[in-house]
């Protein structure tokens, strides 16, 4: 089966996409959510090149790699960003940024 | 975490999203590809909405029940259509369809 | 053209998603930030409904009417809560999901 | 507002991914549906990354040239799987992926 080659990656998407909606979300809630605006924009691309990778690896595109080096690019942005925030939200989605992004990473190659 | 609550039907979506997107990738290379056009058709509409309903929940969203009560339906119809193919993605994906179909129900109610 | 019966939907479904992923970005640069967080979280529903439901409609899928009244109820809460902010952003979008909820559910029935 | 620098592309992504999608469909009700199948895969692959791009785009976001780059060079390699079938459909998404490459190219520098 093709997509199990990316099964790891697969899951490294989808587990950032999850942690950067949650984050987007959860900084609307935050009551220094000014300071957050940067971090939620970021999430949203993050989230999305997330899932456009995860969909591409699934089906075996012959673009996968282009497009998980994108997502990588993207993810380490984001986890920055994320990284430099002390709310746990943005704690655990820097780290699932930082995980993505080196599965990607290596899947690009 | 709200996303906590949601995290097993998040998954469950993830799964099957992963699973439609393979399933309709490998129907493609099917010798009996004319036979699998239905299949492939439902795999992308089931494909989008699992990631629809993944992201809602993972963003807390007030919309997230009525998300997941259309997935559910999503899911049972191409769930049906994949059981009835032998080929090893479609059964494969048969089995995540339901798998989903029956955790977004639970999440709608 | 199957998709040629959904092209007026279509074009307000990637209307009102373009409106609504604006005003998401647009409100977070808000000084009222904290006031708009409804907003922006409506909004990234909407966005995903609406690109969902113009996939679906393009694709002639056979969940083209569940999809678009879901997307109908969707927008309508959005233009709801955009329609109570004097922003220039959030009127155009709250204009925009009423037009994409009126075309869905027109489609949906 | 940000999001109007970006209109013309928005549009030109937006009508590129409805025509991707309505290729696919259309492709799999083909009678020689087995020559189609890296047109319906590609097809696949562009309607996703012209809804990124377009997203991105009204987003105003960061990442808006990079994911446009992308989009770009997949825009082109569907067009010229398209353009090798005669189907109407095919013809039509050939164009529009046409277009979309070069809107986005222009938007990538």
């Amino acid at each position: 089966m093709p997509h199990q080659t990316y099964a790891a990656c697969i899951e490294a998407c989808n587990g950032c996409a999850t942690a950067c909606h949650h984050c987007a979300a959860s900084c609307l809630k935050e009551p220094d959510v000014q300071m957050m605006a940067r971090c939620i924009a970021l999430d949203m691309d993050c989230a999305a090149a997330c899932q456009f990778a995860a969909a591409a690896m699934a089906r075996g595109s012959e673009h996968a790699k282009a497009i998980c080096a994108l997502c990588a690019g993207i993810c380490e942005t984001c986890g920055e960003e994320c990284a430099r925030h002390r709310h746990e939200h943005c704690q655990a989605c820097a780290k699932a940024c930082r995980d993505c992004a080196a599965a990607c990473r290596a899947m690009a190659h």
